[in-house]
């Protein structure tokens, strides 16, 4: 029942020893998205026990090199694994040619399918609607094509007060009905509504990527509510010039939105290479948003259930 | 006036989070030698204290990605950091399409030359002659094209016995002359033979890299005498099938080959993911010649300077 951000690249650009370019996790119960795919991507996921069979979808948000190199590699050993199960990948449309250039080149033994999804939307638009989770993309404010997403948990199936089994000596057949949300008519004309007799045993999870990026209006608006948003911040106040000039963001402009989108938690990510202390950047940014936190390389944030009263 | 291998990615095929795939640093007096270029290899350098800036050449023996998935980003952080200087790489023909489409897709930027040599010798030829030192490249037995480098260092301008400088009161003419390797005709007649007057102050290091290959008769000769020889050792005698299958080595057949060359020392790398602990491999390649390590990721074995007898 997980719902969590593992950060296994938070640094942008390049590398430096103690912080890989972006890479990043998002367990949402039974699932495992990788959402880019960084140099040294594999040593992360491996350090991190995350086996690369687990990983279905890879949502890539944009094609500058930092957030993309390291998937010659993963693709490589999945097919060494013997890996045979289709693999989803979400990215730009340029995206085409990079696959391209490796199925062409390297891709000799690859024996699963790969399903590639351009990206291009100008809204917010799920791409992926599965049992238990919904993912969505939308545009960023980048130099380039640049998505985020969210994900975003389903609502669970409604749970029935137990006092009221007891008290109305409701049947099987109506406490499925009413789990599946339908009101129930008895024959006596009785009309039992879910909302009286059933409550969501949990408040639906939802955790938002937003990186590379400037800020922009309409950004909190696709955000709203969200759990935890992990954004660019690329700089501190310092370099605020640079965050305009390049599109990306400081610490305290991400806090802005999280504050704008009424987030619950915000995680900053994908610091330049100058930074080797963030304290300044945290500070700034907490002043706006105070649930702030510095991601770093193999760091799990989770989501903890919120369990609803009955 | 360093002679150094660092081995900075010891796995084959797929890293572990111990082992990057392959990637090595030879030093040859002032001149740094990248070979081979495995995903990660920008975080080895860094962690090796290795400033991008110092390699002017890069060898990459063949095609396969565990050799190359991280000159992208190399590539991209050496444009970032604004290099200018030119960068020569070495590597076999089809590389040319490997770099065309770096260049299409992510060398926006890329201030600096690029000059690619291509590889396809069938015996041992020299590819780079340096002041100091001179790169030989040779064929290996691999799958696909593959090649071997020889660094060889080149002999030292010699020093003239100090005692003769006094016993015969040479000229600084004269001096110059025999240390330039030129006897010297005095008007008297009498002849200063360079053989007699002058020695070489220390014995030329040199080193052999050979990975990824299986055994084959004409290698020892290629680098007969090598003080160093790195050396294809995928598996154990166990595996010793899957080495012949895939073109690949032991480490009891790198052990033979460096006996046949009588090299001076051999190094083992390019380890199976399968093998977490190599005392067996080891022991193999030992029982065959004594003077055999195995390498691990970040450690650097240096070739002392043998000073000869004046």
């Amino acid at each position: 029942m997980e719902f969590s951000l593992t950060t296994l690249g938070t640094s942008s650009a390049s590398p430096n020893p103690l912080r890989h370019t972006s890479c990043h996790v998002v367990t949402a119960r039974e699932h495992h998205f990788l959402i880019d795919c960084g140099e040294g991507c594999q040593m992360q996921l491996q350090r991190a026990s995350i086996p690369f069979s687990w990983i279905d979808n890879i949502f890539i948000s944009h094609l500058h090199g930092d957030h993309l190199f390291g998937i010659f590699g993963l693709l490589s050993t999945m097919s060494m694994q013997g890996r045979t199960a289709p693999l989803y990948i979400y990215a730009p449309e340029g995206f085409a040619a990079i696959l391209d250039f490796f199925m062409k080149q390297f891709a000799d033994g690859v024996l699963f399918e790969i399903v590639f999804t351009p990206l291009g939307m100008k809204g917010k638009e799920v791409i992926l609607d599965l049992r238990t989770v919904e993912v969505s993309a939308f545009p960023l404010n980048h130099r380039v094509p640049t998505f985020g997403f969210l994900f975003r948990e389903k609502e669970p199936q409604r749970n029935v007060h137990k006092w009221r089994v007891e008290a109305d000596d409701l049947t099987l057949a109506e406490i499925g009905a009413l789990k599946n949300g339908q009101d129930v008519m008895r024959e006596n004309g009785d009309v039992l509504e879910v909302g009286k007799y059933t409550y969501i045993p949990w408040q639906p999870r939802s955790l938002a990527y937003c990186c590379d990026t400037a800020p922009f209006d309409g950004l909190a608006g696709w955000i709203e509510g969200v759990d935890l948003l992990y954004h660019d911040a690329t700089y501190a106040d310092d370099k605020a010039e640079m965050a305009v000039k390049y599109y990306h963001s400081t610490g305290r402009m991400a806090a802005e939105t999280a504050l704008a989108a009424r987030a619950g938690r915000l995680v900053l990510g994908h610091f330049s290479a100058r930074y080797r202390n963030l304290d300044q950047l945290l500070e700034e940014a907490r002043s706006v948003f105070p649930d702030t936190a510095v991601a770093n390389d193999g760091q799990k944030y989770e989501i903890p259930l919120v369990k609803l009263s009955r």
